[in-house]
């Protein structure tokens, strides 16, 4: 099968590279690597493939590619079905498909994750939005870039998962970090309390599989200096979107905002590209000095 | 041996309870129940005990008995060894120790959790700070009390860590409700979303213990209108007592003080006495109408 | 001069009703009153027009009137000059100038505040952003509409001035609920408290004009059940849009955020078409018995 | 008349000088200065004075020199008056005046404001919460270190008033920063978007006295590098003493916690020492190539 294939960053061209390897040609919307055609614009390259692939870094990426000047709308075939893999506001995805629609083209909404890592290796998780017959059809071209494919539900319901798990990560990252900045400032063990939480209504996967506090597990972030893993920028991306969808939801979000903003500001302070367990780092008390 | 049993409110009774039947005797600063002896004051229910134990709602409380008129210090004798089972400040616990130790009386601080449910069948988990030889003096009426006793550390180390492992789970409940309304307001199916974060960075003790959204987890407290479990009231008072632990230590803590306002308002708002899930009720939108 | 009017709800009607008294006279894109003419589409109306005026509920109707299908771009001429009258946020702003731009089509930004009773008696506050050249030519219609009419700076300037204003407006009503609701439970007569706040650094023009808490100021909202006044839904959306707004440009705000969720919040529970200094009564604290 | 002085800090060195100044004489609880007698404990000093002041860091300092071993309580005349300057919780004032008043002794709270400079010129504005008697007999003294002494209520009201001030102007520092790095990014001019708001509903003493963007105000702390003018450190120590005297009288208080986090945080980045509009600094966005 023949792909348009439009976004090629650090994400999309490993994936691609997959595609290609499975049996998969593409067109790509520009400067053509690893024997892809060459498009002039998403219009063009949407003409030249029997299906649309695209992953870009944001919402007003998304919607230019698809209804902008000289986007994927104007080039479409009717019947046609487009996968957008980026991570964006399920609002888009809906908006984005219901012109679509309006065509006669098909959309299904499938966000990734696993990293750069997950890119290259293939074994992508990825969370997919849309009608039955549709997910159906793009399996064959997600089997070529991840391992674990899910059809979460209707259009804008894979970014709906990734985004909501993502706002419960991040504010685990955020309060495990808070909770060990206190204990260390009374002098607990963090190995001990570490224990203790494990086996009491405090677990969670941030702990006890990427600790934010140094020393604790070998295998995290934190024992690396924090090398990425999931960087900061991204948490505050995905936290961003979550409180941007909770908006046009009219969802009120008090612990998911305050974690968006944490995430914010530890990467306004240099912590952006580092994992985003480095927010336990950014969470640094003041001196004793200071007055209580 | 004789114990001087300060509080005997809906937690302190049962316990009381479990005390006597394991064979040890108690002199009570008020009314008495069960067959223990009363004094007219902690101090003098102090001078009675071999050991006094106490638990009380409040710092302000604890400090009173302690150290305020008529209280545990006045009538205590040198050598003794006080164990406060209270839910309080960590700070507090530690400045009453210190209090304490001028005079040569010794103390550790024990929360439990459980609920009057674990006090009752003594089987309370039971966070302890102190000096390992006071640990061990203290274990054989603990384990009267309760079948989970920890020692994390020196004197605060038992409340710190009963309110880091809350400040996580609190936090927890209130990221996992917002998620679960940003999902249901774009309609994606709760099970689903269950199933897809369970396996992933979102999975925590919350979501699979005690799932805040109701129709999913037959034995949670959403599955019988919220009847608690842990309360709403207890989860903001424990959470205040973090925010509080972590400002006279200078820590920030963005997340737990989002969500220890979110179950303030929760209370305010007639939540109270339900379990602290019911703040997913709490975080119900704003009809469809409303601008965006 | 003839006007294309998109938008003839609460405000825009009687906005409209000023234009035509003043001797504008219009195309409509709806169901026609007034004596003004009717067109099918914003295109229609758009092309029928010397000048294009728009006043919409939120960005998703403003990107759909002007560039979706049938929408403005397609019928406006070359060299026209456009009005958003819109509260929206200001990258939306942007970029639908950015795509009239491409057809030389003229935009400029100018949101109102003043309410239905202003639209009405043509007293508006307009906030412009555009050129100097644009904003000249809007003036005469402009001045139809309301008395204070402020030039900004470029495109979006005007969205950005109105904003950031109720921003802090916002969060001062919370604030300002928050410390009288404080000063009431330690018995402090508002009165008193005010009058000391007014001559210190707590001083706001939302404590002076709308004081929040009833029985204080004989002209404020509080005084007559709430009544708007500025709605909080209305707040909860510009707050929504400060915090989108400050998303897209990677800016901290975490009492904006905060804010923004507490309006939300009073919203879902009934308070959304009262006065927005009606988040006094919805920061109501926990009865007395609540553990603390 | 005599007074016992306890607190000889920055702030009540040069309050001390002003009194001696002013014909009054003093007992100090230790090492002296400026012709003041030297007592070996707070208790041996309320015994020498006709009336006692302290002023102190904590509300932790203040219950121990009153109530703690060798404290006032246990020197103080019954019939005496103590004002304490401190600013401290207000429920640490009512507690420690209850326990005064057992023992016939009589309490206000005055806490101060005017900084070091104030202290020094004798131009501090003082609020006052107690008895109209206790104030009447407190007022010649505090008129020798002050200039604007209200009396605002019964015991705490003093507390309260300034916390409750510091509280909205506290919040307003952090709205008008974060409005104002929002408009920064969006282009606007601070000088015209000061001149806009200056005349709307965000209006406030924050903006109009002590502009927290540099460049606008040559007034400002700004402007000078934020030199202080009030401490980071003290502005989060008075917001969390607010949110503190919240969470003892169940008040939700969402944006006051949130400033009072940032606040931490801004200290802990280095600014503590700074003028509290530096938290317009500590606000800066993330680089322009971080993902949205």
């Amino acid at each position: 099968m023949h792909i348009a294939f439009i976004g090629t960053g650090n994400m999309g061209l490993p994936m691609l590279a997959n595609l290609l390897k499975k049996g998969f040609s593409a067109t790509l919307d520009r400067a053509v690597a690893q024997g892809a055609a060459r498009a002039a614009s998403p219009a063009e390259a949407a003409a030249a493939g029997e299906m649309v692939i695209t992953i870009l870094p944001s919402s007003g990426n998304v919607e230019a590619a698809y209804l902008g000047a000289g986007g994927i709308l104007e080039g479409v075939a009717a019947g046609r079905l487009c996968i957008d893999m980026s991570t964006i506001d399920p609002g888009t995805s809906q908006r984005v498909a219901a012109r679509l629609a309006e065509r006669g083209v098909r959309f299904v909404d499938a966000p990734v994750s696993g990293g750069v890592g997950g890119a290259t290796a293939g074994t992508l998780a990825i969370m997919v939005g849309g009608a039955a017959g549709d997910f159906a059809e793009a399996k064959p071209a997600l089997d070529a870039m991840g391992t674990n494919i899910i059809h979460v539900g209707a259009v804008g319901a894979g970014e709906v998962a990734k985004l909501c798990n993502n706002l419960i990560a991040g504010a685990a990252f955020v309060a495990v970090s808070e909770a060990f900045r206190i204990a260390e400032a009374f002098g607990v063990d963090p190995k001990i309390l570490t224990a203790v939480i494990a086996k009491s209504s405090g677990a969670t996967w941030v702990m006890e599989k990427n600790h934010p506090v140094p020393g604790i597990d070998p295998a995290s972030a934190a024992n690396r200096d924090y090398a990425p893993g999931f960087m900061t920028d991204l948490m505050a991306k995905d936290l961003g979107l979550a409180v941007n969808a909770a908006r046009e939801k009219r969802v009120p979000v008090a612990v998911a905002a305050a974690a968006q903003q944490i995430y914010r500001m530890a990467s306004a302070h240099g912590l952006g590209r580092k994992d985003c367990a480095s927010v336990y780092q950014f969470l640094a008390p003041s001196k004793d000095e200071a007055p209580v």
